[in-house]
């Protein structure tokens, strides 16, 4: 047998490893609102924590501390990158967590505060006489994991939930929608900063202004703010402060970190409630017990870190990119073939995110795609990925005709998406195109 | 400035870090019950992922399928450790959230199943007519994340709990005692199998076959089993099927894998009910939705694979390290100067650990080991280290008497213990009693 000479490998595998890794460099990566790869410096500081903090943060001995400085390290970072307070940081396994958190924290804090408000009488407990139930109001484009726990919040009658429809005009949530929705029993407003298919950024900022004065003198429950940030952090400036949110939930792997997110809540336990899911060894302040995850709070942490340093540049780069993106997808394919599924009048959208259908009968998404020799993308979000050929609900619900969304492709562009990468996967474009309209 | 010539670093810090690491490379860790370094091989397979199967396991294009195989080789080489098939493994955060998990399942499961057995005449409902609640069994040497969370439940008129006191003879709880504690409304028994303070494995497999010969015909509600594996993995042979457990909580950080968990369920869904605490994307089978941490699960699933290979061997260090330990502190104090709290007559304890009072009026744990200069171990639990100088309610219900227990220390030697490292602990521990007892 053949011998490669490296590591006693038969040259034939390592020619095939290699052949593979070209094919795998080949291909272009246009999916970054599904995940991201990790910063080389995020790894690093993972790799590290690994080999040398792997101590217990609650030990009060050296490599317990150190953990525990590490953490604390990543929770400034952290709150710096979302204009909040290191003590306003929870430390989560992910943006699922985060977000069923905060629809769990709303119903306790409803039931904690309805029964002393005295609107029920005095009464407490989970289905009082009267039959109230808690509110949330919350949008009909949100994420499964606000989507889905709200739901089963009203399957099992825990809660009532209104899902205010985006225009099918700005494919935004409009503001007096959200406060036309408003009960008594509102205790939660939750809405996604951005929209993961279309980028569409929604009017966070006011609705907590307007929100706020509108209830300035109501007695509790008062109505919580929450925004899932996942998809704008990273991309766009996110400031807690600027949003006037209660909670923002963050998610790692969307902005070059590893898989774990973390809550921002403004002063939790004394100016926002804060109810634990778990209960256990008392790390997090006891909001979520569980021993820590260091290495991968370091690597979140850095990659808070290089948002905070370089925010600017990535947004510019991914805006530059996304916009030669639909300038090249134009000029090869002609105005009259593409649709921008994301271009809304006067609706900001995410740099990064380019939501397109190429227009004609045989021309859905999946086909395209699967067409592709490198370019990799989708057609929505990556965990509706098995859902078969129906058009994204979320288009539609923006006003985009069936056919045309059948047809829409999700390009999301990242940090390190090159003009060239764009080049090729248009060409990529073309050609599936031209052999799904040729019938081969 | 002198410069190292190392990356321009000045000479005098690379002095500060090689002195800081030997320093650190000096330190005997013998607190593994509290959490254990990364083996190599997990800590490649970790990077290995973090570079290379960071695409989203959900996309159906090449990196998402390629760290789909990734968490299937994982769970596969976990579920192989316990006994249990692939499917029966719920990835998750920690420990934590795995024993939380199993109590919320637990209580629903009564409520689905009370309502329907005709016991309560077909009400269900949280709060039914007869104040019937769901009743729970555990131990009162259980770790916080279940401790805390039955109090919890209690507190919150969600649950009764028994929680069954060990036997201040044996240091285990006693089959009959759990018998004698189950009632028509009981719908879980968790109790953990090995105890992280004394090591004292439990009856697991004599309790569950107990309870299901004397619940055989008994309507649902039935009798979850669960048991809190976290310290028995990777020490000893763990196998749901002998155990005869539903659930089994698994924990990587326990045997030098990374900072996330497991849930075994015995055919969740189908033989064992299983009520997810989140809503989300799907993964996980709608169990556990949350994107996937691939590069831990990774770890999770490497760290396995080293147990499955390689436990017999870890298993006969540990004992013969652990005894050799004992046999040293007996040899250098003398046998009245020492008292081992983990010792009870015909009860087995993990091959680990070694739980060591030295008598005498100025030795408390904490003060012995705050004198030591390479030793690191604690005087408990690690989540418990800022609870001063009381001493360990596991060890007064254990029996022991409290001016003993103040004095605990509890030694966890680990897989990379060696005989010279003990000689250098019990070196330093003589050293430090001295002092201690010379008042100075």
């Amino acid at each position: 047998e053949e011998r490669s000479g490296v590591k006693n490998i038969p040259a034939v595998s390592l020619r095939r490893a290699v052949l593979s890794q070209r094919k795998e460099r080949d291909r272009i990566y246009m999916d970054c609102n599904a995940t991201t790869p990790l910063e080389p410096a995020v790894i690093e500081a993972i790799t590290e924590a690994l080999q040398d903090a792997w101590g217990n943060p609650s030990s009060n001995y050296p490599p317990g501390t150190k953990a525990k400085n590490i953490i604390n390290q990543a929770r400034e970072n952290i709150a710096k990158m979302i204009g909040g307070r290191a003590d306003d940081i929870i430390l989560m396994s992910g943006g699922t967590e985060a977000n069923n958190f905060v629809f769990h924290t709303a119903i306790k804090y409803f039931w904690d505060t309805w029964g002393k408000s005295g609107l029920n009488g005095g009464k407490t407990g989970h289905l009082n006489a009267e039959g109230v139930l808690p509110h949330i109001i919350s949008s009909n484009v949100e994420h499964d994991s606000i989507k889905l726990t709200a739901d089963n919040l009203q399957k099992e009658k825990r809660a009532e939930v209104t899902f205010v429809p985006v225009s099918k005009v700005t494919g935004r949530v409009e503001v007096d929608d959200v406060l036309a929705a408003i009960r008594p029993t509102t205790c939660l407003i939750s809405i996604m900063l951005a929209n993961n298919e279309t980028g569409v950024l929604m009017p966070i900022s006011k609705i907590c202004r307007r929100v706020r004065a509108l209830t300035e003198c109501r007695l509790e429950p008062r109505i919580l703010l929450h925004t899932d940030a996942a998809q704008a952090i990273g991309k766009v400036q996110v400031n807690t402060q600027e949003l006037g949110v209660d909670y923002l939930t963050i998610v790692g792997h969307k902005f070059y970190a590893p898989r774990i997110g973390a809550l921002y809540v403004r002063g939790p336990g004394s100016t926002s409630p804060v109810f634990p899911m778990f209960f256990g060894g008392g790390q997090e302040r006891n909001f979520r017990p569980g021993t820590e995850n260091t290495p991968m709070i370091a690597g979140l942490g850095k990659a808070a870190e290089l948002v905070n340093r370089n925010l600017d540049q990535y947004e510019a780069h991914l805006r530059a990119t996304r916009d030669y993106l639909e300038e090249r997808l134009e000029a090869v394919f002609g105005k009259e073939k593409v649709h921008f599924n994301s271009h809304f009048k006067g609706t900001q959208i995410l740099p990064n995110t380019c939501n397109v259908s190429f227009l004609g009968p045989k021309l859905q998404g999946r086909m395209v795609l699967s067409r592709c020799r490198r370019l990799l993308a989708s057609v929505g979000a990556a965990c509706h990925s098995d859902r078969g050929d129906r058009p994204s609900h979320i288009l539609l619900s923006c006003g985009i005709p069936p056919t045309v969304a059948a047809n829409a492709l999700r390009l999301s562009v990242g940090r390190g998406t090159s003009r060239q990468d764009v080049d090729r996967a248009v060409e990529d474009l073309r050609e599936a195109v031209l052999q799904l309209e040729g019938g081969c």
